[in-house]
Parts: C-alpha cells; structure tokens; sequence
C-alpha cells in the first residue's frame, strides 16, 4: 500500500531533433506511463550538434503546446543547453530520469560522440541524474515507432527501479524491425543486448559543389565503417535483430595510456 | 645522416577560438620547429562547440594569410568539421600529427567535452592521427604564450618520436605561470604530470535578463565545481602549477557497468 502513495519520478524528455519530431513526442507518451513528464527540447533540428553548448549569445524558451494535450518548453538552445537550462530555470532541481530521443536514426558506436540526442543524456549523467539515449534505425518522420516504444518502456522502467552506476548512462538503439512474438524469426526483433561501442567510423567524403556566384562550398557526407569483428558490439547487436544497449561514461581517462605516457621525457 | 634525410613530419593545426587568435598563431609557429604545418581553423570563434559538425548546411572553405607569411585555410564550420575538410580536401591523407589550439582558457576535467579544442583533437584521433589539443589558463589575447609554446614542443616532439596507443589522444593545459630555471619555486610551471580527469562540473545559473520588447532572454553561466580530492586530477596538477596531460579515449563504453546491466529484466 505504501509503495501506491509513492512520488510518480519525474521524467525530463528531450531530443535532438527539435521539439516537432515525432520520436519527441513517442517519447513523451511513453514515459507519461511511468512519471510525469517535463519536455524541453529545440526549437530547431540540431543533429549532429555533439556536446555544444550556446557560449556566443543568449537563448530563448518559450512554452508550447507541442502537440494534443502534450506541453513542454522549446528552447533555442543546444540538446545540451536544453538539460542545463530544465535544470535552472523550469524544474529548479534534478528529475529523477533524464531521456533524450527517440532519435529519427541510428547513434551506435562512435556516433555517441557527435549526437546530440546522445550527448543531452550524457549531459544529464553529468548532473548526476540517470540518463537514457534512445534511437531507432529509420531515419522517415513517418516509422512506426511502437517497437521503440516498447523498449523505451521497458528500460527506462529497469532504471528507474534499479538505478545506474555512478558516472554512466545508456546509449539504446532499436532496429528498425517489429515487435514479435516468437524470438527466433529473423525478421523481428529478437531482444536485448548489452554491448560494447563498436571501432568503427565516418569515412568524410565531403561533396563539392559551385554556388551561383562561382564560389565553392561543400557538404559534409560520408560512409559508415566497421572496423570491429567482435560480436559483443552495439553495431553486431543491430546487425542480427537485437536492441543494444552501451554503457557511456564521460570520464574519458584513457587508464591504460598512462605507464606508456609516464616514460616520456619534458627536459628539453 | 640518414635521419637528416628523412621526410618532414605533417602538422595539421586547429582550434575552437578562430584563425584570427593569437594562440593559433602561436602552436603554428611552434608546431612549424617541428615539420611542415598545414592550418585549417573556423573562421569564427566556435568555443564550446564540443563535437558538433555540420549537416544542415555547406561549408565554405577559402586560403588565406594569417599573419606575416602564415598561410592558411579558414572554414566556416566547426573544429570537428575543420579536421574532417582538411584531411580529405587539403591534405588528401593522413598528417602525421594533429595538433588544437592553444586554447585561450583552461580544457582540463570534464571540459574535454564541451571543448571545440579538444574535439577537433578527439576527431584527430578517430582518424588515427597521433593528436594533441593544448590549453592555456589565460583567457587573455594579450597573454604571453611562450610557457605554452615550449611545453607544446616539447609534448608534440614526444609523440612525433614515440607515438600514442591506439585509440588514445593527449589533452594538455598548460598553467598560466612562467616558465623558471629553479623547479622548486611555487610561482613557476614546476614541471609536467600525467593525470587522470578530474570528477568536476560546471553549475550552471542562467542570467535571465529581458529584451527591449519585454521577452525574456538567457545567458549561460556557471560557477566551476571540483568533487574530486585525487592528487593525481588534470585540477590538482594546474592548481599546483604543473602543465597536466591527460590520455584520452573515445571509446566511451562503461565496461565496468557491463555486468549490474546484464541483471535487467528485458521481458514485460
């Protein structure tokens, strides 16, 4: 009876595809299951935006109804300026749980460094606060994102009850399969699986072009490259069916570094 | 004499602070004792930038003069991005040393990841260039580089002969002391340390002002807060005046947290 007359958790939801994403939004209603829910998020898209934070001038917010029913506070802001600023100026403390997503698009392997759907969870870790990064393998507006959902759910539930270890959070990608219901057909999603980041990289092919001025400019593209064989990576996880979760800390210490930099010589 | 004929090393040098800061200037001209430098920096300041690259528009990339007999090439996207155009639309290959900075203030403990500086280093890495960013900790223009300049030499010789472990970058803040001969006196750079990242973070307090048509805007501030106790942090070593180098890594996997996670429940 005592546990019903518990506090509902709070639940700061953002995104990095701005506030009118779908994922935004899927993520909201499905955490409203779990706590009440706070959303601030960007006014505009802001892919790629890494851990930038907004030093060179000053941000907006303005409260909005995002969709029916569903309020929240679009900022003009970073994802990152987005968990600093919910923390100072609407929440004026720490939620119980921060979520970032459900990012239209993979974040696996060394993505977690330049998402911004993933460095607003890392944010929230910084702060102390339990943090989920959550995205999903089909990049349309238009995907059924109900498998995502589902996992979003599931796993947010399993932190909220049973915490994270200090200093970490999750980076969760969901491929872009339906949910089934016998595990062992190909093409559903076949579970759960806690991974390491995968060595692999952006290969930069940056595409250029003439404006109609003469001038040159250029588009940042490129390939994707696994580098990595092993199978207990985020990037294999997906590859065979299955939902990855990697556990990030931002403390970037490379321990193992030091012996080796430790022989180094600074006289001159 | 076989050495003597040896190939110049390639220096790729960038920054967060813009081609026009003095500190740019400064590893360029320092970088330049040791090979054949290639810049390529923002054309606008881009600190705090992190990770961030440019997807949703083109970037503009143009040679310029820097200085007296400094050439360059400015680009109008971020640190990251610089990295990337360099090597696939300047170099057409790998430098053999990618070098950031000097930062005009302090990138030690967790500011590795709101850092342009040390991201455009982190990006270095992740193309499997042996990588570096340096930071000085005087936010002034008009500070004397010259303590930063010889222990930048010094590290970057260090690397260019020995190399880093794989996957492993340097991030280096250099305390805004002279450099002295006696090692003992408190008000010179003592020496060097190689660190872990300090536990600290920033708290933040936006300043909350309104415009002249009566909305409300928002600075991003900030009061530094160190957690951490070690003697062995980036924090300690600059507070006790030694130029601190921290190995970095951008593998961010917790594997520590690998096995509480494999305890979840994943089934509703």
């Amino acid at each position: 009876m005592a546990e019903k007359k518990k506090r509902k958790p709070l639940i700061l939801v953002t995104n990095d595809d701005g506030i009118t994403a779908p994922g935004l939004r899927a993520l909201a209603e499905t955490m409203s299951l779990l706590g009440d829910v706070v959303v601030v998020a960007p006014d505009s898209p802001q892919s790629g935006m890494g851990h930038a934070i907004t030093l060179n001038h000053p941000l907006r917010l303005e409260h909005i109804e995002i969709a029916d029913g569903l309020h929240g506070h679009q900022c003009s802001g970073t994802p990152v300026d987005c968990v600093k600023i919910a923390i100072d100026k609407i929440i004026r403390g720490k939620p119980d749980l921060c979520v970032s997503g459900i990012n239209h698009g993979s974040n696996s392997s060394v993505n977690v460094i330049y998402s911004g759907t993933m460095s607003a969870a890392v944010e929230g870790a910084i702060e102390g606060i339990a943090s989920i990064g959550f995205s999903y393998l089909n990049y349309s507006y238009d995907a059924d994102l109900s498998a995502a959902k589902h996992f979003a759910k599931i796993i947010a539930r399993n932190v909220l009850k049973n915490g994270l270890p200090q200093g970490t959070l999750l980076n969760v990608n969901i491929p872009a399969l339906p949910l089934g219901n016998n595990s062992s057909k190909k093409d559903f999603i076949r579970g759960v699986k806690i991974c390491r980041q995968a060595n692999a990289k952006w290969e930069e092919e940056f595409d250029e072009r003439t404006d109609p001025n003469k001038r040159k400019y250029y588009w940042l593209t490129g390939k994707f490259k696994n580098y990595d064989k092993g199978e207990d990576t985020d990037v294999w996880a997906l590859n065979h069916g299955f939902v990855s979760i990697v556990p990030v800390q931002f403390d970037l210490t490379a321990h193992h570094a030091i012996p080796f930099l430790n022989k180094f010589r600074f006289d001159e």
